[in-house]
């Protein structure tokens, strides 16, 4: 057969999830909370099922839910997205970048990406018949040098992927960092996508520097967002974009036939809850707290650590511990150690200079105890 | 901007539901139900939420919903589909099909799509730089014309995607027809979809013909269900496909870049509802007799009328009462008498012969018999 993809394997997150099962590991790979959302959302949901909201939501997403979005947006980043026109409910931010690309980039088209990135993002842009092009962050303090980031701008420059705050770095793009984007971009007709899923994942008191509060960024960008990252509910795939009107109009364009709608009974759900904001803004001092207890763990390891400024997840760099590469010790991780990671390999071009994994700390104390326990005897 | 689709606007489907409300028409357009689904289904969504499958499921679908499905389908047409390689659930069929265009579709490549069709197949076909080939249904028994098939087909087909019951006509296809079908391909790659969605919705006693029935279709095919439309829940959007390894293998490449996974609790629920046979054998009855009831109230109307023998639609000529094009038949329709319904232009390439409305009868008897009073007296 032929393949559209044939250097796509499973993503990394199945095979470590996998593994980790196998073993009976401490799951510390792919991303989700080993926690319950809060029980009221659940109530909600089965209010709406129970209210009869079991058939085809709007294409576009709820309405009530779209105005709470639009609102919320407005007040974190002083920018105003019309309901109507400029936002849409997705099958998780994930469905949301694919189908941004899938409308957008067709043969030969460049797509500048970020490295190391999430791993959907290369996928879907050769799917599509586009060609990424890479920016490599350094693997010391994964700041992005723009002189490099200029110089990949072609006139086959479609579109900018970014994503911050950053997985699985941890960095945070700085408002020197979003003004340097912009500046690059002046005069061009290049589209951004700004993955923004961990806004609400920040540390020590530093800010999330959404692409919206931009103007010379707003008016080119999808912004995307992640229901499931926020309210701990990653299996319920909810999340959206928002971006201006005649960008949002060619992306529904390609959602409508792509999944048309998303559930409509999360979606009631989440037009109430999304409301009270204190149900997204105590999320940064809830992280903070597994993050601190997280690097207390490790403090006296042998683990190279530069905290995560946001996401719930923390990189290191295991040098002093082993000299194989990434892949090598986070197989022997889970397998003897029964500890599951995700070796950088997973998002980074292969080749890159690798001894890091990633370790999710979105878990109980009481797991981030026991799996800092076996990591400092290391 | 520069458009993938530049032909393509927003569905015929949203227009025309848009269209409903603001006049207070009774809804027969997009095809869904106004009546809910079980209590206990909803109850086993909640018990899921609470028991914590609120997480990523795995990417190809929950393993025992998985393994429902290929006993279900087994035990319904003889052919045993691996779970862990040949099925995997979707975000309705519609994502099924989306991806899987997607997965194998490149620049060039004919798919050939037999006209009146779903809207959702030639969006996709072209976002990825496909061709579709039309072969047309005649407009009176929307009988398939073997022959013509057969003359559509170029060393540059890829793919041929049927659906069957057959929306909008209603036919279904016969052993003969799949029969045709398995000939006509023998000795070449193809790849088939096969849309099942209304696979337990027939009339007359009339069985289901599944492609996965037949050994030299099921080697190349795709079938696709949905559970929105078995168990009255469009708005959960979850449906699944099946198909031989090798394919799905390259399927999964594409879905997990997509979507990654559907919602997790939803899964779980179906997993056990799907068990028990008899909530979805008894559907062919429930909505033959909101056929007949629609058809009878239409009896003495001067539609002309060919009884649907499978799916919750109904076509209907309107030719005896007025001469305009369909499009502006529904549309006064819906505007004059408060009926809406979908114009066969959204399922035919422009320009066929058409005078011809579909209406959904997935909807109470009360809206029913309101409707079809309306009705019998235009
Ligand atoms: C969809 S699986 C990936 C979850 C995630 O965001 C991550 O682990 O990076
Ligand atoms: C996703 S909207 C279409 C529903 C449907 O299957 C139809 O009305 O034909």
């Amino acid at each position: 057969i032929f393949s559209k993809l044939p250097r796509v394997r499973t993503t990394i997150f199945t095979t470590m999830g996998q593994l980790a099962q196998k073993h009976s590991a401490i799951n510390l790979s792919q991303g989700f909370p080993n926690f319950e959302p809060d029980p009221s959302l659940i109530d909600l949901v089965t209010q709406a099922m129970k209210q009869g909201y079991n058939q085809y939501a709007p294409m576009a997403g709820v309405m009530e839910l779209r105005e709470t979005i639009s609102e919320k947006i407005e007040q974190l980043y002083g920018r105003h997205y019309h309901p109507e026109s400029e936002i849409t409910v997705t099958i998780g931010a994930t469905q949301a970048i694919f189908t941004i690309i899938t409308a957008f980039i067709g043969s030969g088209d460049e797509v500048i990406v970020i490295k190391p990135a999430y791993d959907c993002y290369e996928p879907a842009i050769e799917v599509n018949g586009g060609i990424p092009v890479f920016v490599q962050l350094n693997n010391t303090d994964f700041r992005i040098d723009w002189e490099v980031f200029r110089s990949k701008i072609t006139p086959r420059t479609k579109m900018v992927i970014i994503n911050t705050p950053h997985n699985p770095s941890g960095t945070i793009f700085t408002k020197e960092d979003m003004l340097e984007l912009q500046r690059s971009l002046e005069n061009t007709d290049i589209i951004v996508i700004s993955d923004e899923v961990y806004e609400h994942i920040t540390f020590d008191g530093q800010e999330h520097e959404s692409a919206s509060k931009y103007d010379g960024l707003a008016s080119r960008t999808f912004v995307c967002g992640s229901f499931g990252k926020t309210f701990h509910i990653t299996g319920w795939k909810m999340g959206y974009c928002a971006g201006p009107a005649e960008l949002m109009y060619e992306f529904r364009k390609t959602h409508q036939f792509n999944v048309f709608s998303a559930d409509h009974a999360v979606q009631k759900a989440l037009a109430t809850y999304l409301k009270e904001p204190q149900h997204y803004l105590g999320l940064n001092q809830f992280y903070q707290e597994k993050r601190d207890l997280f690097l207390d763990g490790l403090s006296t390891s042998r683990f190279k650590i530069k905290p995560s400024q946001g996401t719930y997840f923390q990189l290191v760099d295991f040098s002093d511990i082993a000299q194989e590469p990434d892949e090598v010790f986070a197989e022997r991780l889970v397998t003897e150690h029964r500890i599951a990671s995700i070796p950088i390999t997973g998002f980074n071009t292969k080749g890159a200079d690798n001894h890091l994994i990633r370790f999710c700390f979105a878990k109980t104390n009481e797991t981030l105890e026991k799996a800092t326990e076996i990591l400092r005897n290391l």
